[in-house]
């Protein structure tokens, strides 16, 4: 198997797994108990959450665990706007977010909150002047992605982040879904108030995430309750799955060390030898862009049939985001960089981890170029 | 150990924590992904949902996955309310829900919802007749708890959704997490519209639950994004837990039926131990009241102090709720009922599970009474 898909998702590493089994056997208390089992439990969670503040570069006291990327993007999104709405409804984003940004915004839409969606220019990227532009009085919040999930673009988040400065009554979130573990960012120099990360995104398991929230920023719980998580997040934590995501984050860190240059080596391989083939049109620019993703259109062809035949050589890649995925509807990053309607629908995205090896980017090319060729034939009948 | 706090979390079954780690190692693609590797995920998390809802008794299509107890509760009351707002802003819920229900019903207060909390009477119960007065034209939601999680009495959920039968207007959630597995509730002939559980209290993993949602209730979801779970609740779904909740919930039905009488006669042989301790006074009624669960004050000395007293025996019990117990606040339950404030804040909660023993009780008992002997003449002195 030569899974491509990574940033769908990732296979949880091994020890991963067995510190989640680990931590649910012998101490599967409940971190807010009185007595020692439950001292242990939190225990493991404050260590847990004390690892992933040291990895990102902030205190501990700014990490909020959550259920995953989507409720980190959510909780961002809303509790800003529904803590701060007395201050002002103005929300700046991008076209180019990920759906639980996006559908996040249209639900404040509804809710009386004016939203402003910056474009991207035709290579994909957002530029600090076109959200200057649009920054008013009453903006109470900018958020933007930071490496775009569909075609890897990365956002020039400490130019935004500067901008902002000018403006000390916005909050700036960013969405470092795809970004951890591959493109390095500094939240306090990029001047972020709020960052998501999602743990199944990096080899930790499904159902974890966190939320990185600067201090002394205020916001509106989604879930109200007994108080747990600095009182923005209340439930019994999911002591297992925070440690095994505190490791994963480790293992990632180190893994990049490790062979960030060889899935650099595998993706240039990967890249030249689609970039020969005369039906593709490669949409992920050479320049500011994320290691791991690549995304390219072949034309005449769709993306659904292209993935299937694809996954009969036991390869497997995707169409556009996976939550999107089924919908059969174009990738909404490349329609807003101006990509026609037809070629955004043909388009794949490729997405590595560090454990894809050059080997298998050959191979896949390869079986690229045999499918693209096969399926064109197939067509012209 | 003797751990008898099994209302605050359970240990996970070894054979649930065998299929999390299954899952997340065989099947872990992206359930929303268009290739095999998703299909499979998709396919493990439909079972896994087909099998709650079996369990259930009501339709698949009828449960929605979530991250816990706390998520479930407050998509319920929450979502109910920003979706029918339009239409009425009064909810009637009671004054001994569990926190995440209060916490939820406050931040709707400061939304411009009207909240009338229901008083139980002085043995912790809820009458029919005592939400039929409250309800008005307006009123969009009822939202009552199953087994009270602090005293464990059971509310009269039967009259009180044949009685909301009348107000076709409001619709009826039940906060079901201390009852599921222990006592029986039949959501359909209930009249109920949605109700919680929660996979860590009955064996199941953290970060685990779901909302039953009767077909054709409309709520707005607290999750906006990829649109996974009927729309309502976007995010990439906790495969492994969900099939590791589904598992759990088998084994409790099956541990019921092989287990429930040694678990009642474990709590028949604690209560009659701790009914001759002169000190103490229980508040668990006899009738109407779950097996598991009994309360109870210690006259004259602080519940904190005989937790740690019993952990130093290795047996493990609970002051308040565990999401309660660190604020060191007197149980709310108790206070509602009208138990005076120095004997609230000396209650102590003991809960079973059907892995507990009858020497374990009678083990426990004994222990009880030499705490209570012997912290009392140190109170003396």
């Amino acid at each position: 198997m030569i899974y491509l898909d990574n940033s769908a998702t990732t296979k949880p590493y091994k020890e991963v797994l067995d510190s989640f089994l680990k931590v649910s056997e012998d101490f599967f208390g409940n971190p807010s108990s009185l007595h020692k089992i439950g001292g242990q439990a939190e225990k493991l969670l404050q260590q847990a959450r004390s690892q992933v503040g040291k990895l990102l570069n902030v205190k501990e006291t700014e990490i909020l665990f959550t259920s995953g990327g989507t409720e980190s993007n959510n909780l961002a999104v809303k509790g800003i706007a529904m803590a701060h709405r007395e201050r002002g409804r103005h929300i700046i984003t991008t076209s180019i977010e990920h759906a639980s940004i996006h559908n996040a915004m249209v639900q404040l839409e509804s809710l009386g909150f004016e939203i402003t969606y910056v474009k991207p220019d035709g290579n994909g990227f957002i530029s600090a002047d076109s959200i200057g532009r649009e920054m008013r009085d009453v903006t109470i919040l900018v958020s933007v992605i930071h490496v775009n999930n569909e075609v890897g673009t990365i956002q020039p988040i400490e130019e935004i982040g500067s901008l902002l400065k000018k403006y000390p009554k916005a909050f700036f979130h960013v969405d470092f879904v795809q970004g951890v573990g591959k493109v390095p960012l500094d939240f306090y120099e990029a001047g972020i108030h709020l960052s998501t990360i999602s743990g199944h995104k990096f080899h930790g398991v499904k159902g974890t995430g966190a939320l990185f929230i600067k201090e002394g920023v205020r916001l509106s719980p989604l879930f109200s309750g007994g108080n747990q998580e600095w009182k923005q997040r209340s439930g019994t934590e999911n002591v297992a799955g925070m440690v095994a995501m505190a490791k994963a984050l480790r293992m990632t860190f180190e893994q990049r060390k490790e062979k960030l240059n060889q899935m650099e080596a595998a993706m240039e391989r990967l890249r030249s030898g689609i970039s020969q083939i005369k039906e593709i049109t490669v949409h992920t620019p050479m320049e500011n862009r994320a290691p791991h993703i690549l995304n390219f259109s072949i034309k005449g062809l769709k993306a659904e049939t292209f993935v299937h035949a694809l996954e009969e050589k036991d390869i497997y890649v995707s169409t556009t985001s996976a939550c999107s995925s089924k919908k059969k509807a174009a990738s909404k990053t490349l329609l807003a960089m101006g990509v026609p309607r037809d070629e955004a629908e043909s388009a794949i995205r490729v997405s590595l981890t560090y454990s894809n090896t050059i080997e298998e980017a050959e191979l896949a090319a390869k079986a690229i170029a045999e499918t693209v060729k096969h399926l064109s034939e197939v067509v012209k009948k």
